[in-house]
């Protein structure tokens, strides 16, 4: 049964339960759905399949033991040699690679590819392959090139790969790069996936950081990990919890493997377990449970962005394409962004007409790129807090927003006081000058809606003294580690999807370094020539100490001066705090890239970065430049490209 | 509310309403849903969008008026030149082509445009375009420009183009080729969808069939269509109820556009209507709920395949891959197949041991690919029925199958009966010789599983006056029009998976000519050389009469003698009661192809078919060769072949 009730958590309200013995699959399942437990880890060696390995073999007959459904989601089948002699602990503390002979490795595949038919005919969802720890370096091919051949024609298999979440940062560094080689060869499959082993200790909270950018499926919890507290119940330690509530979070699945039994359970929990329920493994879910029901709620913004999670959208092209009703109307819903600029436009009517409107003049406030109205309502509300008296100019180039404008216009009865101009800002011709240039044309990362292109144009009925709000912008980017990202890019398949940036809610991701400054804009702007056009290279430090990882690309940010100390950021270090407008932009790699430990050699990623443009489009350019010289992104706006 | 419960017909249980004047857009919803009706059509022309198009206008002032969630599901648009005073019935009576003059020409585009992003501004999810009756073929381009135009940027707004249901042949012929011109011209997109306007009259059930394979997006019923019954009640003709059911099935939605309401409606119906609900439309809704309601239920099996309705799938190569458990499961289901197996056997068994087993030699019958055994019980149940005991040797190469078949061999107590062999048949080395040979490698072109090289393997075993069940098969193309699976093929975008034949349980398509035989295959072949590869050119004939149409490719199927008159086949005119097994094959077409009238030249339609093999691989060829020569699908079997 569910261990609790979320909707954030995707599958991990499913646990599993790896027994030490079984006799037979239906009796298995049964006793596991008793105990609370959702699905079964079994053992895949038949005695028919003709592998060779010995016993203890599966307690699978056939697949008439079941129902093809059940198959499905109540079993996941264990590759031999997890359990086999040749492999398991004894083998690692002999010291890895010495592991097996000759014959061994050369029967793994055959072995593999037998039990990966098995579990694929009895339709099973997962095969559960043998810890990375258990074998040695030169198995990891074998095994990849099985994995890689079963991908290719299992169609809806999925290869969990078992993988010990270290200590020691050797230990560490050789199981990433095992399992690296299974996933690198069988090129990053998006089948193929992590069975993160715990053990009784874990490593820093900042070590564990690696694995949220990592295709992590399930955790394998042994019962020696459990300590017993007063009362003989089983728990585990604080980093053990926050971590399993961190995977949790991810949708990961707790597997419990049953590998010490009974060997410490106190009197009262045996006793406590064996009452109702005549099984002492109903303790082990009881502690699931707890841990997953403990968890914090989402808050109201993060239960709202829930189905945004890692979700790819293209950016908008608001000066191309005119936004649609429902886009605006997300938009409007956002009283921070709103209120902050109420706040930034208040400050400047009260810095620029102390005493109210000054002569007789009434101040003129133009909203360039009005839409619906939301920054002429904000407006309106600073100036009645100001007490200072303006006249309005919204000007708008949707013909649609237009109608919307006229309509409230009408409701609102703002007669003279707001006159709405249906121009593109960058060609309406008008004598007014407006002391005070209002507008929301970043996207996420500034500039890429063409802000400044924009602005640039409007500046011409800018009084000389006026003031642009925002008065700059500037845009940040960091390396990040997102498998599931690059999985979701490379199927878009299609070379013009592959190097597009998204607007994406970052969720299964790890940032690999701190974010740098990319380019700056400043409003108004009175070069003699104005060039937008940018070109940076950064050098981003892995901390000291980072283990090996792996990076998909780089997420950008923004940071706004609004108006003198008014800011408005989705830079992590100074989000404006309750703001859900923007999320970040993503600019993906084709490729994924290794990176080695930081204290050797691969510590330091650099990137260039170009804001390139043409008569009629601006666009980006990147290219990776360490630890590998990748080649250019979107050359001359091949594939993406704002169009002016 | 809903016209019933229905799991068939997709979306045709919302029925929408054309009110014939609306004053305000929210009111409008409210009235439509009073009365039953789930959306309404309303016009797009608004004076601020600068249209120029004289009124009446929009009952919409802006998107204010709803929420985005309404606009999308309770509200689609109609262009102006639908209800514009230059367009319009008058205009079609007045000839068609004379219709409007150059000025209205070159805005026509414009109009569309405008109103094109209106509607997609407001989140609709429809424009209903005006009947292209009621516009000349000079003005269809225009309109093909604009829809097309649309298609590149307006990513969910679909396109409803008006087509009469003409009676008259000249007049269809007409509507077709503009309605032609629009698809074809936006290049068969996906949203470009038809809206049939059904008259008073309707022409014959035949003549009706060409809808079936095109792209019907809603129905527009006119209240003018309905005649009145003895009460008073609007009924519809027989003809117009069996069109509106088997548009129901299709997921089309009807609209009523009421055009001339209250001018016949009887003082009954208008008392009936009165008295509850206030609106004499109410009873045009109960009607549609009657039709509706009334419609048969899907039997058990159209049901069960219900989410395999145009659905393509890859046809099984169970030669090259082991088949999974569940597709075991599901075909094993299909006790027609099996029973009709059994009396092939049994007869089988009669004809060669008419006294039982002769000599006391116990006659020996092979099942070759058994799978997990439904052909062996089969045999068991026939040899019992005819009273000849058999011995059974059962050859399976699938290692898994043979899993299932041991652990059955033990569970029904086999002992020296049956003999469980795990072979490929084509290898296997035996002294035995078999009096009959059972085997079920038929897919649904016969031959396409690559049935005649595995038998012509396993012959060397079968005596020499052995039988073959089955004894012969045969396949069946048919040249059919099927907008649904052509987006689907497209929607591929590979040319791999645009050139590969596809297992379909066929819907939306109309037949266009009779099937004709393709290739036949015999067992035992005796043949000094054996040569499994075939070449014919078939020349379908459309029946007379036939008016425009479009061809997208050719659906395949089989029949089988299993032996003497025991069949099995799943060509249309003989079909095999109740069996499932199979679905036809679709043979597409990588661009749809227009058909003239058939006593216009455009009634032949040929085509070349090649059965093909090399070394490893066997594969279909084909290609087009009337009315318009194509370049041949999938030559030297690039992009699909079944492997040996």
């Amino acid at each position: 049964m569910p261990l609790g009730k979320r909707a954030d958590c995707k599958n991990a309200k499913y646990a599993g339960i790896w027994p030490s013995r079984c006799a037979n699959v239906c009796d298995g399942i049964q006793e596991a759905f008793q105990v609370g437990f959702d699905f079964v880890a079994v053992s895949l060696n038949h005695e028919k399949l003709g592998t060779g390995v010995p016993g203890p073999h599966t307690c699978i007959r056939s697949d008439l033991d079941l129902q093809s459904q059940s198959w499905t989601s109540q079993v996941v089948g264990i590759a031999s040699a997890a359990s086999g002699p040749a492999g398991g602990e004894d083998c690692m503390g002999a010291g890895g690679h010495e592991c097996g002979g000759e014959s061994r490795r050369s029967e793994l595949s055959a072995v593999l590819e037998k039990e990966f038919g098995w579990a694929s005919y009895l339709g099973l969802q997962a095969v559960i392959l043998p810890s990375v720890a258990s074998q040695s370096e030169e198995e990891m091919p074998l095994v990849a090139q099985a994995v890689s051949q079963a991908m290719m024609s299992k169609t809806f298999l999925q290869v969990w790969v078992q993988v010990p979440v270290a200590l020691d940062r050797g230990e560490h560094g050789r199981n990433y790069d095992k399992w690296h080689c299974i996933r690198a060869l069988s090129n990053y499959h998006q089948q193929v996936r992590l069975a993160l082993v715990l053990g009784e200790d874990l490593p820093e909270p900042s070590d564990l950081d690696v694995w949220t950018g990592e295709p992590v499926r399930s955790a394998i919890v042994p019962v020696s990990a459990f300590k017993f507290n007063a009362k003989g119940y089983p728990t585990l330690p604080k980093g053990h919890q926050n971590f399993l509530r961190r995977l949790f979070r991810m949708g990961v699945q707790v597997i419990v493997r049953d590998d010490a039994l009974g060997h410490r359970l106190g009197a009262d929990a045996i006793k406590s377990a064996q009452d109702p329920e005549n099984n002492p493994l109903r303790v082990y879910w009881e502690y699931l449970s707890f841990l997953f029901r403990g968890m914090e709620q989402p808050t109201e913004n993060e239960a709202a962005e829930l189905d945004y999670r890692d979700y790819l959208q293209s950016p908008l092209q608001p000066l191309q394409d005119h936004l649609e009703s429902a886009t605006y109307e997300v938009f409007e819903r956002d009283q921070t962004k709103y209120t902050t600029y109420e706040e930034a436009v208040y400050r400047a009517l009260l810095d620029k007409f102390p005493g109210g409107a000054s002569g007789g003049r009434t101040p003129v406030l133009m909203v360039v790129g009005a839409g619906r109205g939301p920054l002429v309502l904000a407006s309106l509300r600073a100036s009645k807090r100001a007490k200072v008296g303006i006249k309005v100019y919204a000007v708008e180039k949707n013909p649609n927003a237009y109608i919307t404008l006229l309509h409230l216009h009408q409701k609102e009865k703002w007669g003279d006081t707001v006159t709405i101009v249906h121009q593109d800002m960058r060609h309406w011709n008008t004598t007014e000058r407006a002391d005070i240039m209002v507008s929301e044309l970043l996207g996420s990362f500034g500039d890429n809606e063409l802000s400044p292109e924009c602005l640039d144009g409007a500046q011409r009925f800018l009084a000389e003294d006026g003031v642009s709000i925002p008065q700059s912008y500037t845009s940040y980017l960091a390396p990040i580690s997102t498998s599931k990202l690059h999985e979701e890019i490379r199927n878009l398949k299609e070379l013009k999807l592959m190097e597009t940036p998204y607007v994406v809610k970052l969720f299964a991701h790890t940032l690999l370094a701190e974010n740098q400054e990319v380019f700056r804009f400043d409003h108004p702007n009175r070069a003699e020539v104005v060039d937008n056009e940018r070109f940076r290279t950064l050098h981003f430090e892995r901390p000291a100490g980072s283990g090996p990882g792996i990076l998909h690309g780089f997420a950008g940010y923004f940071e706004s001066v609004l108006y003198k100390d008014v800011l408005l950021s989705i830079r992590p270090e100074t989000h404006t705090p309750n703001m859900f407008s923007w999320f970040p932009i993503f600019f993906p790699l084709a490729r994924p890239v290794y990176l080695g430990c930081a204290d050797d050699g691969g510590g330091r990623i650099s990137v260039h970065v170009w804001r390139r443009s043409a008569r009629h489009k601006v666009w980006y350019e990147y290219a990776l430049a360490s630890p590998e010289v990748h080649p250019l992104v979107n050359p001359e706006g091949r594939s993406y490209a704002a169009e002016l």
